[in-house]
């Protein structure tokens, strides 16, 4: 038997696309054996309140009933075959309301109709997943029958059992007898070596269950979320085979027999969702580890395929990046270019105030000659003198401080985003994830844009990957720009770390508070002094409302800023 | 037996208060009988992640080991008495990690420990609550015994079981023999009228149980959810008692006999949760039910609160509007006044611009002479120009059409903050719901803001609340104000429903479309022309990014956007 697997890359909702390439692909002549397409192919994920809308689901309902159609009449092969395909099952009223949706498993084959033959049983409802809210679920796991090969059935989590779920789908059906395959049909989010963590439990599954194993992902960039593809099939001993990385693909692997595992595998199980947020700490928890070679590798992959995605489903084909001449608005600008396609358009801008060094002007200007990407300096100088005059004029007070420092940050961000409405260029935001935890950004300033590309990387993580980059492309980012003090130049002599710590303990500090599982008191007994644990807590703790108001943030590590970060504005603080 | 109601008003995470007045309160000489508080009274309510942080649990567990050295040591009482208190239960490993919490009611009484008398059972997970994602559940309802008295124990959700809920509380309650009180803790959000339907499930409850009812609720406004209180006994047949809204209160009543209500009283399940987002529409969906006298009073006191309690938690006593001459303005500062309170302040600027009119001064200075607020008038026109030029200068090309419109739009916005950042003031947010619905603010513009106070109120009701505050204090907003044509004034002679529908018409599509109740076909049966639905629907379906990044809006609807209105900005959309 042959297992087709089809790694699929398709909108959310875009029906027509998707029935086009589904009867497609299961008409080409070499469509034989079981095929295997992701988690809800039929409608994308994650779906959020579109799963509600009786507008979408009704559109749905018509790609069904066009897929019913197709099948019955048009749909026919000289192989025997058989599709296992992710989508929705709604149950409605007379009036077509809403009355239970489940996210399951159609089988297909020639002649007959989409039959749902598995209903997903765990419904993963922590950080940015919430599908409790949305789907009811099965009670038991499902096993079909294919050419006299017993096949069981698995819903991306449905694999993924913690000791939050009563029952484990996995154990269900290593009660139903030998298989001679497992599938688990997903839509898994991306994290930094989630395809090592994939790997390690579909060897523990194959291995518990006696049975090969294969694992269709899709790809796709949604909001917030990057979908890898990666996927793959294990025998049990060994990984037969791999998709492609943030692309479309498939795989074609004869069915194979189960091997053993040389090393005794263990089936574990999770202890909970909060736990399962591995940090990116050394084992002393003082040191955030580097990004290694492979991570980085993957980071930039995702980040050139997330921007593309933003822009292709946002009609867009023009990038404006503001550059600062430091180093998160170089980096971002590189990421861009490299990720650069034929007939768009990348331009930057730099805006020099009164505290602008000529370094960051030559910087920028260098940067730019190294990329080929076009250059405009706009001093801000004569707006700011302007606004300062009018100011004083008006309220009868010198802008000064703070406030004289806010001002220039945001009209930067008034005058890139004029020239975005002028171009339509997407404006990519710059602020690293440092900076986004303690509050150092300006609301509706530097903070501006559309998609955050370093939102989830640490200040010290972002010069990794810069040099990266350079180790890559040999001299595309100024030396200079990595090795210079980062400054927001918005007063004389101003260096972040004279106002925060070092980089390299701030980051760690970091990421001992956002994981949520280091206390105060452990941070002290670690070495960390009270003073900063409190300083940079209360930093944190006092910025969420800058947080609330922040672009989306491409997620790279399994706790991010975003949608699955979620904390009151308003409460009192914990102190030290 | 006295039933003593607590209607507590706490910050989220306040322990040291907590501890205070509950001890203080306990051990007033009249305190006897039964004693209720809300649910989560020794936390606060919704938690969200600070649920998982380890900073916050020890600090609440000290908490607890204070109230049981309190409660043995020095908590006596000559009459017997009982307190039924909401908390979180935690469940730890060895290192103090998180391995369970539940959502409970502990019991205390005079010299002994807090003890776990009932587990919440149903768990709110749909709109913005998403309770299943932190808590653990309880198999079975509770009954105690006090005072030779069964007491039925509820918290909020469990007496609201739906068909998505597969075990009812209350129907567990009815099997366990005739009870002679219910208890019911809560922290149930507001929304208009949202205290009729509590009390007309009381009356089921109470029937279906035959037994009398206390509900106790929270007092508190958390980032957008507003807990109004409005606490209340019913005996079966009458309420016999309420405790007021939006403020601390407490009810002593003496334990009534249960009393059958006069109608027969069926014991209703809704069906779902997308269908309990009752709409604001005619029952011919083709116009928006106006605000009645009550609900204005209701939102007025709801709103007034909110921004109070954000300026309280966020150490505030400053606020600041930009006041265009226009309704939204207008009525935001209004509320702001009424809801002054000493030592606060309150300013209003208006930043006329080549296309203000004369009127929009006069209307402004007006307003602000009727309200005693200090009104600052600062010309953008000098600034405006010298961007212009500039930007002409450096980009090679004029600012026209949107991109001009727009930047003086941010330009408000930068300046406002500017006067935020000098004298600590919060900025309030002015957009409405039905501008934040079709993206008709600028980002980043007129969209600034901490909060807003009317983002859950569509345009006529705007203006429908603005005549309830003149009727109430009349004069206070110039009549003109209400009656003039609204426009943004950001180019010659804009008009809102030049480019929109007439407003009534526009309300009532967009509160179809955001109900999801309603399909586009069913919108063109009802009478909507086909290319209305369609521009209106796009621009909804495409400003998703734009209410991304909006402030915390605060809630007064069963449906609104926040962050219980959930839909990806990267999609297909669906059209007509």
């Amino acid at each position: 038997m042959q297992l087709n697997l089809h790694q699929t890359h398709h909108e959310i909702g875009d029906f027509e696309v998707i029935f086009k390439d589904l009867t497609e692909i299961l008409q080409r002549p070499e469509a034989q054996g079981l095929h295997v397409f992701p988690e809800l192919f039929l409608t994308g994920y994650p779906l959020q309140d579109l799963v509600l809308q009786k507008n979408f689901y009704l559109e749905y309902l018509n790609l069904i009933d066009d897929l019913n159609i197709w099948a019955k009449k048009q749909y026919k092969s000289a192989n025997e075959n058989l599709s296992l395909i992710g989508g929705l099952r709604y149950t409605l009223d007379d009036a077509q309301n809403l009355l239970k949706v489940e996210n399951v498993i159609y089988a297909l084959q020639p002649g007959t109709e989409l039959k749902v033959v598995a209903v997903k049983q765990l419904l993963p409802n922590y950080d940015l997943y919430e599908e409790k809210k949305y789907f009811s679920v099965a009670a038991d796991s499902a096993v079909i029958e294919f050419q006299g090969k017993k096949i069981g059935l698995l819903i991306c989590e449905d694999m993924w059992a913690s000791h939050l779920h009563e029952n484990d789908p996995v154990l269900q059906l290593s009660k139903k007898g030998p298989l001679d395959l497992c599938v688990n049909l997903s839509a898994s989010p991306y994290h930094l070596q989630k395809f090592d963590d994939r790997l390690k439990r579909a060897f523990e599954v194959a291995n518990f269950l006696k049975s090969p194993l294969a694992y269709v992902n899709r790809v796709g960039f949604e909001d917030e979320i990057l979908f890898d593809g990666q996927s793959f099939v294990v025998d049990g001993k060994s990984l037969l085979a791999k998709a492609d990385s943030f692309k479309k693909d498939y795989l074609q692997v004869a069915l194979p027999k189960f091997q053993a595992h040389e090393a005794a595998i263990g089936y574990t199980k999770p202890v909970s969702w909060i736990t399962q947020f591995t940090t990116r700490l050394t084992n002393d928890k003082k040191t955030l580890k580097n990004l290694s070679e492979q991570e980085c590798f993957e980071v930039l992959e995702g980040l050139k395929f997330s921007l593309q995605e933003y822009a292709k489903k946002t009609h867009s084909s023009k990038f404006i990046v503001a550059l600062s001449g430091g180093m998160d608005s170089a980096l971002v600008l590189a990421i861009a270019k490299l990720s650069l396609q034929k007939n768009q358009n990348l331009e930057a801008v730099f805006m020099p105030g009164f505290f602008s060094s000529s370094t960051s002007y030559d910087l920028a200007h260098d940067l730019c000659r190294n990329l080929g990407v076009k250059l405009t300096t706009f001093p801000i100088k004569f707006i700011h003198s302007t606004i300062r005059n009018n100011y004083r004029d008006n309220f009868q007070v010198e802008m000064t401080g703070l406030t004289d420092e806010n001002i220039q940050s945001r009209l930067r961000g008034a005058l890139i985003y004029a020239r975005s409405n002028e171009t339509g260029a997407l404006v990519i935001n710059t602020s690293n994830k440092s900076e986004l935890a303690v509050g150092y950004s300006t609301l509706y300033g530097d903070s501006v844009g559309a998609l955050s590309l370093l939102g989830d990387l640490y200040k010290t993580e972002v010069f990794t990957l810069a040099r990266f980059i350079n180790s890559k492309y040999p001299g595309m980012i100024p030396e200079e720009i990595i090795t210079r003090p980062p400054s927001a130049e918005l007063r004389d002599n101003q260096k972040d770390e004279d106002s925060l710590l070092p980089y390299p303990e701030l980051d760690a500090l970091l990421e001992n508070l956002l994981s949520y599982q280091t206390s105060f008191k452990e941070l002290v007994n670690l070495g960390y002094k009270p003073l900063d644990i409190e300083k940079i807590a209360g930093l944190w703790q006092r910025s969420e409302y800058k947080r609330k108001q922040f672009c989306p943030i491409v997620k790279i590590k399994p706790k991010s800023f975003g949608f699955g970060y979620r904390n009151p504005i308003l409460k009192k603080n914990v102190h030290v």
